[in-house]
């Protein structure tokens, strides 16, 4: 079960439907999962932000970095153009070539881009090389390509999956999660959605139970445990919103992870992508010269709600991760147990009613 | 009494002998207070980094921006020089002019300063327009040098006080709170401190608990409530630390802020500034034509403490703020409630008994 | 005369009708002079946007940093919300209070803005400590919103005016200086037009003559000389571009100084900021929550010949600031000599023909 | 000839003893050239700091974007951790990946780097699709180690090589140019070496005369031609320079560039790289916990010459990439002329007398 199934809440605001980032019409997510003899875990996540040809039919994005200890491609021309014109992929960290060209071959050879010459791969990643062999690079374009083919809307698989198959979180087994949040109506009704990979330290809280702690579990407890690792994490929302403003949301992603305890370590790679799906602000590869975009788009006003549904979509989906990875084993013979669910739902009981129905 | 002293937690480090700011050795706090009549409740605070001459030995600094709704003085020579060369002013946001004035005539009086003829001035500020008669802009320069003179090390005052007279926070009274941490002598044995300047909204949450939501105080409770404002925030540190980490940390304590439900709504003005005390960083304003600077400083990889020292003292320094402050009156009979202290700590003690001794 | 009724061409694109920042319709200078006794040689120079309530009426803009060894006042808010809603005022690196308090005067006092308890105000300065006592503080808020109420469309007086007043550059008297472009139908038709406060050093070209090393001025000629200073640079365009575009149009202004032999040294504070005053552009201050603010916007496919119209024209303005000047003595007895132009056009003469007509 | 020994002047500096990048000593320049049948016309250019384990002995880097419409791998973590660990590979837009994915190989397979689970490669690219047939993707991580070791010390091959091979420039045939400035003992006599990679468009300017223009080849001449391309910018140095001046540095090289006539069209990706081989700044990535780094490195006020350098540097490189390539036939039977250097000199003899000997 989620955690939300299992009473625990997280924030104010209601979710979407799936509590998943597909809740915002027409995103779609796909994973490659490559879990090999001894040593091979890891996998390839893919986000689409609409169905159709992206590089032709622009989105509005930004980058936010949390900490930029990490090898996230493609980031300056999403600041400076506003837009994202690929797939998203996440990976692990030695496999961003893969990634880049992966994009590089699908764009090229999708129907509509014959001309296309030059494509902006944004591809992140997360160091899984604590259970996966990193260094032998085993994803390939094609398992890319794949990662992306296997997209769908619709309930998204969390934990050991895609780009979450070999990751390690608060010292447990990280992987994939996933959150919604849907305004009422009356603050526009929209969705925000939020996808993480999760590989990163500190000192995990759920609801606000200092769960880490209590478990034993936290950076400096003999001054030696690392805490580093990274957090990828892709915003999604059909809200108007414009590249500045979507900066400003992928800024409180980091907000969010803050509330699960994480520190953003030096060594952490945490980058936030955002992009806003609303079709009245495309933007189209083709533009006839001179002839203006126009947009409506939400005031500066009007995005602390999106805020909110940010920092709490956030919070949840990294808390999801952590309930559905399952033990691994990996590398090494090495061993990455579960968040033992019980005992944390055990600790949450004990504490104030408002946090179990 | 504060709430460390009540018995609750904050993280896992622990605090200086003050728990102030004031625990990194040379920083100094001078607050000048302005309660007048019916509506005037502002004041400024002053926060020194040493108690030398500044401008003629300046320290390393930086400046993160959470959200930039606000009118800090003096950003972008910060991150050009990487060095600080004055008292940090916090004031109300219709009294920048004056604190930039009063820091100029300040340092131009300094005895050494006779040549100066350009001062880069930081001044920062939250909008203290609910309770005080902003817009008669009452702060005048000499009150600013006020609170410059008024300097001192020990023990810091919190709540209504300097900065912090007439803010709000999370519906209740905000102020002036400070906090520090002491990394253990494995890590370094360094001291972080942090001082607010509280006047921003969200969703509190206190140790973990939602505080805010028990007592029915939140944004978007019925789609009308506003939960803007701003916090300023100084992070002071006597651990070598370089321009570019120092900005890593003062990126920190906006995760120390969220923890406490603050959500950097789109009007509030949330900036960091961090310096290092650290005598061995100072830089002469006079420094002989190609002449090496000489600097020790920590490597990338032992920042994560400090990391996790930033988080912890901004999240007990905003929640400290709110303890210290009192129910004030105010403009046109406005009346700002202190936080019911009583209920907190009843909530507080329901949940988990970690929390409370 | 003005360089290019002497002959001199600066690019190819063509000049408004004023050649001036004033060819962008709606567009206001203001100037305040102040040139007392022996050592008082400073000013104020102030742009208005438009001629409404620049508060409820704000514009899009943004800033670029070209060197930040300077006080500009109100840069992160722009920054966060990509918009200006005061006059821009430029003045001496100690005025920036005055500066400051003289806007939120102005702001406070206009009709329409009884409630308004916030203002940034964009202030940027330059060093006139060399001519002028800087350190008396000279110019007053009054002072300032005189230049605001002296500002009126139409031609611009350059050179000893305003906050050009006591200004040095390339070690000739510097001064304001303005220029503008016009596009061909074809590429939209839109005028930029620039405004500069020069007070730099470098190695003076003028049309790409070496004219600073010919007359035997120029940085590091005796290892000694300094070319620290600063240049002030305000970007004004009809075109309907949106912050980022702006951002992008501001960053080419220091093409346009590049050209002119400028080095953005050190000590340097070299700002750009630029707005645009298209009317179906502006943002209103109160827009109802939750209604869409409707745009139509350039593309950036269309941006470059923009982007060449702010290189030349801030190219112009400089020089153009150059031959306005006049021989100024100042604090101290020091003199400052106007640009030698009769040995100028001779070398350009000397020059390549297209140079001159 | 180069430019310079055909009496052509850059500026005020003089050179190194090779006028070349690798008069930074210890900087090796290697390149892969792909000519092959009529439409591959393509390369790798890499640039090596030095000639130790660069992943184990890191050294002081920055990057300044002067435009982002470009795919340069690794920004972020140079910016987050203000170091380089990987040699610097340019290469075609399309072919990015196989230079990451050579990088990574290339390091995993060092001695001393058997643990290495992360690397940072720094891959920049222009776009030569207009010769080269980059949707071929004919470059090949095997080829890039290739280029990495070809890397040398002493002459630097210009113009038609490696990753300059198919590029154009200002209409003409840009390549691979290099140059450096060697600073008289009392600035400190440190090296400044600058190589680029040629692609861009805008005004031809060559020491100052509008060569485009004269010649007929200019942006806008009939409002159609496209000025479109960019300018990878590499700047070594042995001053002793952190990561903070180093971006400043940087960020001078945008200023060389538009003294070329460059504009930074839309379409451009104009990236900067800077990095100091010091010996007394490396970093090394082993450093043990808590052991402080010493640094000795040039104060802000003793920067000003090195910026005069980054300029006059990259001017002069950019204008030795038209004097060194040749005309080229490509794809599709196109062919791209050298710039027609005896009419180039012809009209710099014309000139002004100061710019030929």
């Amino acid at each position: 079960s989620r955690p939300r199934e299992l009473g625990i809440h997280f924030g104010i605001l209601p979710t979407g439907s799936l509590n998943a980032i597909t809740d915002v019409t027409g995103v779609k997510v796909g994973h490659f999962t490559k879990i090999e003899g001894e040593s091979i875990r890891t996998g390839v996540t893919a986000v689409l932000p609409h169905e159709g040809n992206i590089f032709q039919e622009k989105v509005p994005a930004a980058i936010f970095v949390g900490n930029g200890f990490g090898k996230l491609a493609g980031v300056t021309q999403v600041k400076e153009l506003g837009s994202l014109e690929s797939p998203i992929i996440l990976t692990n960290t030695l496999s961003v070539a893969a990634g880049i060209e992966g994009v590089v071959k699908h764009t090229l050879a999708q129907s509509g881009n014959e001309q296309v010459q030059s494509v902006n791969a944004i591809v992140g990643e997360t160091n899984d090389g604590f259970l996966n062999d990193i260094r032998g690079m085993h994803i390939s374009a094609e398992e890319v390509i794949r990662a992306i083919q296997n997209a769908s809307e619709g309930k998204v698989q969390e934990g050991n999956v895609g780009a979450g198959t070999g990751t390690v979180c608060f010292g447990w087994k990280g992987g994939i999660g996933t959150s919604s949040r849907k305004l009422p109506e009356s603050l526009g009704g929209y969705t925000v959605g939020v996808l993480v990979q999760t590989n990163f330290g500190g000192n995990l809280q759920i609801a606000g139970i200092p769960v880490g702690q209590k478990l034993g579990k936290y950076p400096f407890k003999d001054a030696l445990e690392k805490s580093d690792g990274s957090c990828m994490i892709v915003v999604a929302t059909d809200a108007p919103v414009l590249e500045r403003n979507l900066e400003r949301m992928a800024q409180r992603a980091m907000m969010g992870l803050a509330k699960t305890g994480g520190i953003a370590s030096n060594g952490s790679g945490d980058y936030v992508i955002a992009f806003s799906t609303n079709p009245n602000l495309r933007i189209p590869h083709s533009n006839p010269s001179q002839q203006l975009i126009k947009g409506e788009f939400l005031a500066n006003d009007d995005m602390t709600s999106l805020f909110l549904a940010v920092i709490e979509a956030t919070e949840e989906a990294i808390i999801n991760s952590l309930f559905a990875a399952e033990t691994m084993l990996g590398k090494e013979g090495r061993k990455v147990e579960a968040l033992p669910k019980e005992k944390v739902l055990e600790m949450l009981k004990m504490s104030s009613s408002n946090r179990l129905d």
